[in-house]
């Protein structure tokens, strides 16, 4: 037993394979050598794993089960494949892939990181990955695809007090899965270019996701929780595509706000049984896909979605600035509606204005109250043109 | 004198104790070093003092007394300590202590380390503390009581341009205090099971306390600052308890915005002899306590106080969501009162909405403004029966 | 052509001079190096340059032409060498200099830091600046002219996913520039006492600029953008003096949002040519000049342009909260204008708040509607006597 004071550098830790051959193997035999240092229960302190600049293959998965464990690099490393995938010639290019604290994420079909205390008490605690690169490097097909079977980091079972700060994905099919999280900080991250990027599953309670710059995929989610307690959106910079970019779950008690969220398709901010949770003071930019390799997909939902769909009760939409210039658009396409309240209780709309293209022909819908929407309040919204109450018990106040 | 270049790792530098033994020797030995060195007005950069992840005890005041010293590990290492301590049988547990770059704070009666110039100018400027953990072990008792005579980080005097970040705390009866802060950043820290997190005290200017997440003591504070001065909360996550979360005395012009905060007791918000404060886009969610070994505890203080208490002038009080739920209360307990705006002058209460749970012969007051209240203004705030005006000269738009 | 996994410390590469006497010239060697050691296009992790607490002269201009560079110290280093330079003796004083890892820029007439790919693909991605001190050390004159003719970091050309984090930044006559920058983060910084802080020219898109304390001078900029899409402004703490502290021209669909504002001029917050932009649950502190060697200093405006100007259409400003204490103004120089939406149409302006001293003869204008402006709406933003609309179709619902 030993209080370890060691920085274990994967490039100079004496693994059984180097690090840039296969950085899972030894991630995982410096984690063994780790557990074999600290065999007391008031004498675990973890460790630290640091990842120098460089290019690491990822072919094991890394398997971590215990608590106060950092991994570290010194870059986040991304860079846009999708424009090198989209670019005809790339024999020019300086560099063709992503740098920094690289980790090439080789493995399919399994998490590449995942975190497990394997039904042991207590739960991990504490584990911080940051400052580097989690990276796919292909996705099927043409790279347009956002599907490899790859996923960066998986949280499995409860964990508490995780920090995720700084990191860097790309081209992973999802990148970020927490289950059962507690208090984990998703903070000050570049999540772009994954299918799903962060995903928070199961009971999480009072998490944070704040800071980060995030961009989905078509058919993925960006900012996702189910069953989510407490969780605080704020402060990120969303940016397409983003098959959905806020989207809660039966959740509740969520505060989704001073967030900026670009989106291409209806659907991009969606309560879907979640009550009592905050949307506010977030600017909400819907286009049409602007760049011409991707403009064959989308999401797959109708316009009668709503940009923004809420099916809860007791939720607060306020002071939220929706701009809506879908070009290409036609009537065919129409009507959009902007905010669609298609059930619940209680739900308080308020404050909240639009700017909406004038396209020859296509009709908007500030805010749609559906019929099984009750005692909620829309005010200042929309003038009364632009508001459609089918719901019962409902008050407006229209624009004046 | 010399350029120092050196970064000090506490296990590696030769002091009179190992840092294991007694960490706060070792780093007031390496501040000596440091200033043995840097004996010229112009040439002071400073140090760099590392904490490897480790346990380290912590007998001796660390008194720093020089600028640009940063202190950093590579794990802020919270772990529940009361989750522990409330477990019958922790034998099984993997671990029973916190970890990460680990202080085990063992002095009681004095901060484990304080910052004070002792009256020579320049004030203190740009001290970092950064990713490590300041642990005090136990509380007294049955370790629920919050109490143990510990601080983890005292500022003394005037000081400008610290950075706390990416820090934990846990299990201090007083995490972080700093008195006279000019311009300084908390941000990202981890502070919970402390009885006070962050205390502001004097007057600061112009500080900054985002991102983070915070819990602290029932008979403690989360976020408090007296005589504050352009303070900005925002982005942070406070769970419970928290005898108050957000505590402004004497304070002006600080802005409280874009916060999820949870808790126990009225009182969770306070604005006392404080003005032109703007708390804006809040979650604040209140229930009774959740968790059995704490529900004989509480803060003290009568349903009438108000879970918002209001005592000063032109405040902004706007776009909040109030979530109450205080199950187990009975009409004997209430009426429950949210925002309580006891007396001042051109308050300005708008678009705050609340969430009350139905309990039997439960009362609630959304908006109650004392008979000391003038001149002020609740807009869509309430309905006309959810708001007491006991003052004068306000004006009220009601609830549509 | 090698997998780098080396940390260049400056202090010990072995480079023509000491990085004490020139760091710039150290970094462009350690540049070069790894340019010679990462040929191959596939094979381009970058490189991470650290530089340890002490000071060091930048003489020559760093040229950064690879992406992925981490540049990073150990502490931001700043101190008020404003408070230096107008004490009238500091020989008591213990430090007379900023320090941390302190970049002594003495390079004028030039950026001491310029990235530029020099029209090769792809962009520049993922260069980090993070946690060391940039500082010009003198200004021109007395020391309050914000004037030295000396830029800390100015990027050329686009750029994509560039962090700038933890940084100091202090006496320069331009700290911060970037062009074309796409997905930049710059979080957590201390920029202040430079004449400009942030300036985002060209076309920025996706950009973020959170959490920072900044304060530029009264003739400069302390966070302004030109041509920007979506940039995000969330959780900073801007403080005096700044010639302009939010400066958007020619920019659409921006947020500033949960920041606290403070500064001594008319033009404090600017939406000029810029549409769709939203403003909210800021604090906006307007003083007069508090220290006795700025007074005769101002940014030349006239009150008749307005706290807040706005030239634009669609913009949204809405829960803020307006603190205007002008000591020392007369009549003369009044009225003052809190909100000067000049020309435009489709502005919403709702649910702002002011406290507005009262001074002998001053007269306030809450919000003035030009006679450019059309088709907006001002809602709860002041009563009746506190508006002025001197344009057409606007709609006007007074504080009640």
């Amino acid at each position: 037993m030993t209080n370890q004071h060691t920085t274990y550098d994967v490039t100079k830790f004496h693994g059984s394979v180097p690090a840039s051959q296969d950085i899972g193997i030894v991630i995982n035999e410096i984690i063994a050598d780790i557990k074999a240092h600290q065999t007391s229960q008031t004498v675990k302190p973890g460790g630290d794993i640091y990842i120098p600049v460089g290019d690491y293959d990822l072919l094991t998965q890394v398997v971590i089960d215990i608590s106060y464990l950092t991994i570290r690099g010194e870059g986040h490393g991304f860079m846009s494949l999708s424009i090198r995938d989209n670019t005809p010639d790339t024999s020019g290019w300086r560099e063709t892939v992503a740098g920094g604290s690289h980790v090439k994420v080789k493995l399919t079909g399994a998490p590449a990181i995942v975190t497990n205390r394997n039904g042991t008490q207590p739960r991990l605690s504490s584990i911080e990955f940051r400052d580097f690169c989690m990276d796919g490097l292909h996705f099927s097909g043409n790279g347009n695809s956002y599907v490899n079977n790859k996923t960066g980091i998986y949280v499995e079972g409860d964990c508490d007090s995780f920090v995720i700060r700084g990191m860097g994905f790309v081209y992973l099919e999802h990148a970020l899965v927490l289950e059962g999280a507690d208090a984990t900080t998703i903070d000050g991250n570049f999540i772009a270019e994954c299918g799903n990027c962060v995903e928070l599953l199961l009971a999480s309670q009072s998490c944070k996701v704040t800071n980060n710059l995030i961009g989905g995929g078509y058919n993925g989610k960006s900012i996702a929780a189910a069953g989510a307690e407490g969780l605080l959106v704020a402060a990120n910079n969303v940016f397409p595509r983003g098959g959905s970019l806020i989207e809660l779950i039966n959740s509740a008690r969520c505060s989704v706000s001073a967030n900026r969220l670009a989106g291409f398709y209806p659907g991009m901010i969606r309560l879907i049984g979640t009550n009592e949770t905050l949307v506010a003071a977030n600017l909400v930019r819907r286009q049409n896909e602007t760049y011409g390799p991707f403009q064959n997909y989308n999401n797959g939902l109708q316009e009668t979605y709503g940009i923004f769909r809420v099916q809860g009760d007791n939720n607060k939409i306020s002071n939220n600035h929706f701009l809506v210039d879908p070009q290409g658009y036609t009537a065919a396409d129409g009507p959009i509606i902007v905010i669609n309240a298609e059930s619940g209780i209680y739900n308080w709309i308020s404050d909240n204005h639009y700017v909406l293209a004038a396209i020859p022909n296509l009709q908007y819908v500030a805010v749609r109250l559906g019929s099984a929407l009750t005692q909620s309040k829309v005010i200042y919204s929309g003038s009364s043109a632009q508001i459609t109450d089918l719901g019962t018990l409902n008050a407006i106040v229209p624009n004046p």
